[in-house]
């Protein structure tokens, strides 16, 4: 069976519905069950340091919860929607930045069978986001919910 | 004595500054020291439910955190960062969303005082984003860090 391109797909996505996020050059560059990646440009995403704004770190990272979502589960019947995300800034991102996260294989089980059962589910989600030399300049801690549509 | 015009000069300093966060039409409304508020519109700023995209609510609630440390601290000597920040997004946002955020008299004091003799200091900013009807959308507890320039 071949895989989805859930990349084109999610950017796709994003393009249509997350304008700010697109504008800001979010993009995903991975995606499969249970993983996704993203990168964001430093070009025109800087703040008054010269370096990328907490805004922006901030979106690249929350954007990961969907994109996995549409790997993970069943987005014709269910939605995802962030609920709490922390993130500490560890490190001026002076680069373009990459941020991902991944879901082990039975929590994506558990969260499918539980929003199966009640219509609506939370997921956690830890990202990492590194500069270009790998460094992490931010970690974000996310708290989705897989929701029933209609 | 007559207060510097705070609303204009953070605004000036937003758009040249952070054009991200220019660009989604966030502006402060009032900032005066130990009190900030800036308010989005919805326009542009939707995400695929109709509801405001969650990096709007998180840049529109951050950007308070230097807004009055602009009113509060002597920002010729010291500048403000974000550390870590957690959102909790609490009602779908529709409309305009107004961010608000106040900074007791006596913290301010003892932030500036730490400020000057160690170079940096850290103080904590609790924020609250309201929809146009006064529903509460989404909270915000950030930690902010004062620090010596140069």
């Amino acid at each position: 069976m071949t895989e989805p391109d859930y990349v084109t797909l999610v950017n796709k996505a994003v393009e249509h519905t997350i304008p700010v996020a697109h504008a800001m050059g979010a993009r995903v560059v991975e995606v499969r069950p249970g993983f996704a990646a993203a990168e964001v440009p430093m070009e025109g995403n800087g703040n008054h340091f010269g370096v990328m704004y907490a805004g922006v770190l901030f979106t690249v990272a929350e954007l990961l919860g969907g994109a996995i979502a549409v790997a993970s589960f069943d987005t014709t019947r269910f939605f995802p929607l962030v609920k709490d995300l922390r993130i500490s800034f560890l490190r001026p991102a002076k680069t373009a930045v990459r941020s991902q996260a991944a879901l082990a294989e039975e929590t994506i089980a558990a969260v499918a069978e539980e929003a199966e059962a009640n219509g609506k589910a939370d997921f956690e989600l830890d990202a990492e986001l590194t500069d270009t030399e790998g460094t992490v300049v931010a970690r974000t801690h996310g708290l989705y919910q897989l929701r029933r549509l209609g």
